[in-house]
C-alpha cells in the first residue's frame, strides 16, 4: 500500500519524536504558551481530557471517594517537615515571594519590595502534605475511617526539558489520599485503585496495561509499598500511566493523622495515595496514533461521529443541511458504551474534502460525509477512522442506506473501541520477550540496531539496597530500567538474571518516558 | 413557634455574618486552610460545586463554547501591556520569583539565589491577556469566527479581607472568552451569556436574580458595556453573581486579534468575556440557609435523598439494611429534574438522631428515617428539609409507606426546588422598594435602623463622568452602591432622583456584598 499518501508528514517508523509533535499539533491536541514549561491544552485535546476525567471520575466515587478542593499554595514549613519527601522530586518548584506588583517608573511592572511575604509559598506539586494536615484535623476515631478523598487539580513541577502531555511544568492531574485502620485495609484500598486504574486505561482509553509492583528503587519516597500500570508505546518504550500507593504509617505520623480505636487508644492511620494526569493523553497518542494523525478511542471521543455536509454555498444546502440533521438526531438518538451517542453536524465553512482531513488528523472514529448524490440515492458515505485506507490506498468509503448507517453506529463504536484495543494489545504482546536469561542475551537484544526492541520480562531475586543499585546501574548502561513485577505472572523457576541466585519473582525491564 | 431548638446557635436575624461562618461550618461545606486567604472545600460543599459546574457547563457546551486549558501563570509583560487592565484590580497578586528551593543549611529551606527566574510570573488572575494571545494566533479569517472558548480554574487574587466563598485569595471559576466579526454580533452574545447565567441561577441554584447593565463606574476597566445578574441576600444586600462583558475592540487591539473578512481586508474582531465562580455558593447559602443549617435546592444537591436507617448494632440491623437497600434502589430508578435521582444509604457509624441534625444541617432535601417499627408498618419516616418544623415546634415527619415514598420522591424534589425559588422570589419582592424619588427619602430609608431594607428601584438620568462620580460619592457616604439597569424594567416617567433632571431609566441601588 505504498501509493498512501498519509496525512502527516513525519513516519512513525522514521522518527517517533517528531511524528509525536506532528500529531499533537495536527490533531489541534494542545500547542506551546509562551510560558516556560506550560502548554495550552485547544478545544479537542481538552475535549479528551474531559471524557477521561469523566470516566475516571464515576470509577473513582464509585469506589466511595468524595472529592474536595484544596489550596494550591503550600507553606514552606510543610516541606521542610518532611525532608525526605523534598529530597524525592520537589526541590524545582515555583516559589511565589511577593503579592504586589508596582510600577518601577519607567513603563515596567516589578515585585514591591514593600509586599514581600513573610514566609514564601509554593504553588503545589502535590498536595500531599496539606491534604495530610486536613486528615489530622478531620479524623477523630475509628468511625472516621476509612476516609477516602479525591482532588481534580493543576500542580506546578519546574522542569527543564519537556515535552507536550508526558512532562510539563503544570500538568493537570488527580491525586486520591485515603486513611484506614489498619495496613490490612490500606493495602486492600491501594490496589483496588490500581485495578481503578487499569479497568480506565484498558475500558476507557483502550490503552493495555500491564499492573505490577514497582521495585524499591522506584519507590515514590516515604512509600512502603508502590504499584504502576505500565504501557507501551509503539515505539517499544514504556509508560508509566498511573501510580497507586501505601503509604504505612509514615505520612500519618509526619502530619499526625491519628484515630481512637474501637479499644479507646489512639493509633496513626495507614495511608494510600494514588494519582494520573494528563500524561495520559501522551499515552493515548502514543497507543492509537497513526501516520495518519490521532484515533481517539470512541469511549473518551468528544464526538464519536462527525457529519460533513459538502455544501456548496448555494440554495440546494438547505435541502442537505436537513437531509444531515434528521440523520444528526437519528445517531443521537442511540446509545452506545453506555451512553448517549455524542455526534457532531459540522457546519463550519470550508471544503468538505480539507474538512474530511481536519477530522481523519484529529481522530474522530467515526465521519460520514454527505453530499448531494448521496441525499438522492439516501445513503452517506462512512469512514471508520481505525481502518482508514482501502486496498487501492484510497479512503475505505462504504455507502449504507441513511437508515442503516444511523442504525449500525452503537455496533460500530463498540468494535471500533474493541478493535483499537485488541490492536495495541497484540502489539503489545508480540513484543514482550520472555526468554532471556543473561545480561549478555539482554545486552545484545537492546544493542540491535532493531528500531522497535519491545520490553523484557525477566526472573530476578528481588535485591534490595547496594545489590539493587548494582542492578539499576547495570541497566542504566543499557538506557534500560526496570518498570514492575506484574500480577498474576507465572512463578520464578530459574535464576535471577542480574544475581545468578534463585529467582523469586519476574520483572519487566525496558526503555521508558 | 418559639418553642422550636433550632440547630444552629447562631440566628440570622441576629447576627448575620456569624450565621454565615456557622453555616459554612455546621453543613460542612469548608474550613480556613491555614493558608492566609485559602479555604479547603469540603466533600459537601464541593460536591455542590461540581453539581453547579456540570449544570453550568452543559449550559456553556449548548451555546456552542468549547472549553480550553490555559497556562496558569502570566509573564509579567502581559500586564505591562495593559495599563488599565492592571490600574483597575490586579495589582494585588501572587508573584513567583524563583523555581527552586535549597536548604539554608539550618533546617530551613529557602528560594534559590541561584534560580532566580529573569521575568518574575503572576498567578493567574484572570486569563484575559493569555487567552487574548491565543486568540491573536487562532483567528485569520471570518470563517474562524464566532470563536467560542471557556476556561474552567483556579485563579488568585491576594485579598486583604477575605471571607469564605464571597472573597477568597483562591477561588474557582468558570471565564468564557469570545471573538465576533462585529459589534452586533459581540453584543448579543454577551446578553446570550448574561441569560445563561439567570437561566442557571434561577433554574439551578433556585435563587432568583435580576439581569441588567452595570453604570459606566461599574464596568470592567476596558469594557463597553457590563451586565450582571443581582441576588438578593436574606439580609437584604445584594451579590453581584455573574457578570458578562462587551469589550468592543479593545482587548482585540491591545492582544492583536485580527480576521480577514469576507473582502480580504484585515479587521480587529469584538470579544466578550464573562464569568461565574464559587461567590455562587455563597449566594446559595445566604439565599437558602435557615437556622438550622444550609437547604440546598434538590438540582445542585449532591445527595438529593438521604436514607438514614437507625442501627442498633445489632443481628436485626441486617434486615433493616435490607429493607433500606431496596428503597435506595427504588428511588434511584426515579428521575427528577432531567436527571436520576441521587439517593444516598447512609450506614456511617452513629445514632440516627445525630445523623439526622447532620444532614439538617447540610440541607439534604429529603431526608427518610427508618426504624425497625417503619420497616414493620412498611412506612418510611419523611422529613422535607424546605418545611422542617411542624406547628407543635417538633420535625414535621410525613409517614407514607415504602411505595409510596419511592413514587413521590420525583414530584416532591421538584416541588421542593420550586417552593425554595417562589419563596426567595417572594422575600426579594417584597424587599425591593419603588416609591422613593428624593435623596432625602432615600437616606432616611436606609438610616431606619430597621435591619432588612432591601433595594430601593429608582429612576435616573444615566449621569456620566463627574456627575456620576458625584451620584457615587452620595451613594458611599449612605454605604450604598447603584447595581445595574434591569433589563425589562418599566420605562422612566419621572426624575432623576440624583440630578433632577429628567429620568431615561431605572436602576437599583442597595447594599451590597
Amino acid at each position: 500500500m505504498s501509493n498512501i499518501r498519509h496525512a502527516l508528514s513525519a513516519r512513525r517508523a522514521d522518527d517517533f519524536a517528531a511524528w509525536y509533535q506532528e500529531v499533537i499539533s495536527a490533531a489541534d491536541l494542545a500547542e506551546e504558551s509562551g510560558v516556560r514549561g506550560c502548554m495550552v491544552i485547544k478545544p479537542w485535546g481538552y475535549g479528551i481530557w474531559e471524557r477521561i476525567q469523566r470516566l475516571m471520575d464515576d470509577r473513582i466515587k464509585a469506589t466511595g471517594h468524595d472529592n474536595c478542593y484544596f489550596p494550591i499554595f503550600i507553606p514552606l514549613s510543610n516541606f521542610e517537615r518532611e525532608a525526605e519527601h523534598v529530597e524525592g522530586f520537589a526541590k524545582e518548584m515555583a516559589v511565589v515571594t511577593h503579592h504586589r506588583l508596582i510600577a518601577d517608573g519607567n513603563g515596567k511592572l516589578i515585585p514591591d519590595p514593600e509586599a514581600k511575604l513573610e514566609e514564601p509559598l509554593v504553588v503545589r506539586p502535590t498536595s500531599e502534605t496539606i491534604i495530610g494536615d486536613a486528615m489530622a484535623r478531620w479524623i477523630q476515631s475509628w468511625r472516621d475511617l476509612p476516609l477516602l478523598t479525591n482532588q481534580w487539580a493543576d500542580v506546578v513541577r519546574w522542569e527543564m526539558r519537556t515535552r507536550m502531555f508526558l512532562r510539563t511544568s503544570e500538568f493537570l492531574w488527580q491525586e486520591g489520599h485515603t486513611a484506614h485502620e489498619d495496613a490490612t485495609g490500606a493495602k486492600e484500598h491501594t490496589l483496588r485503585m490500581l485495578e481503578v486504574y487499569r479497568a480506565c486505561a484498558e475500558e476507557d482509553l483502550a490503552m493495555p496495561v500491564i499492573a505490577g509492583e514497582k521495585p524499591e528503587n522506584e519507590r515514590f519516597p516515604g512509600a512502603v509499598e508502590t504499584w504502576s500500570i505500565e504501557a507501551m508505546m509503539q515505539d517499544g518504550k514504556a509508560l508509566q500511566a498511573g501510580t497507586s500507593h501505601y503509604l504505612g504509617t509514615n505520612f500519618a505520623k509526619a502530619s499526625g493523622i491519628q484515630y481512637q480505636d474501637r479499644e479507646g487508644s489512639q493509633q496513626y492511620c495507614h495511608t494510600t495515595s494514588w494519582g494520573t494526569s494528563t500524561r495520559l493523553i501522551g499515552g493515548v497518542i502514543m497507543t492509537h496514533g497513526d501516520d495518519d494523525g490521532l484515533r481517539v478511542p470512541p469511549a473518551i471521543a468528544p464526538h464519536q461521529v462527525v457529519i460533513l455536509p459538502m455544501l456548496r454555498d448555494k440554495p440546494e444546502d438547505e435541502a442537505l443541511l436537513a437531509y444531515c440533521e434528521t440523520l444528526r438526531a437519528a445517531i443521537a438518538g442511540h446509545s452506545a458504551l453506555g451512553e448517549k451517542v455524542r455526534v457532531l453536524l459540522d457546519k463550519k465553512p470550508g471544503k468538505a474534502a480539507t474538512k474530511r482531513w481536519d477530522w481523519v488528523r484529529k481522530g474522530a472514529p467515526v465521519i460520514l460525509e454527505i453530499g448531494g448524490r448521496d441525499m438522492e440515492n439516501g445513503t452517506v458515505s462512512l469512514l471508520r477512522r481505525d481502518r482508514l485506507w482501502a486496498e487501492n490506498g484510497k479512503p475505505d468509503f462504504a455507502a449504507p442506506t441513511k437508515e442503516d448507517a444511523a442504525a449500525s453506529i452503537p455496533a460500530l463504536l463498540e468494535e471500533i473501541q474493541r478493535a483499537l484495543f485488541d490492536e495495541a494489545a497484540a502489539r503489545r504482546d508480540a513484543n514482550i520477550t520472555r526468554d532471556i536469561t543473561t545480561m549478555e542475551a539482554l545486552s545484545a537484544f537492546y544493542d540491535d540496531a532493531a528500531k522497535y526492541p519491545g520490553w523484557a520480562e525477566v526472573q530476578w531475586s528481588r535485591p534490595t539496597g547496594a545489590a539493587l543499585d548494582n542492578v539499576v546501574e547495570k541497566l542504566k548502561a543499557l538506557k534500560l530500567t526496570v518498570r514492575n513485577v506484574p500480577i498474576g505472572a507465572a512463578p520464578a523457576d530459574g535464576a535471577c538474571i542480574f544475581t545468578g541466585e534463585a529467582a523469586v519473582e519476574r520483572i519487566y525491564v525496558a526503555r521508558a518516558y
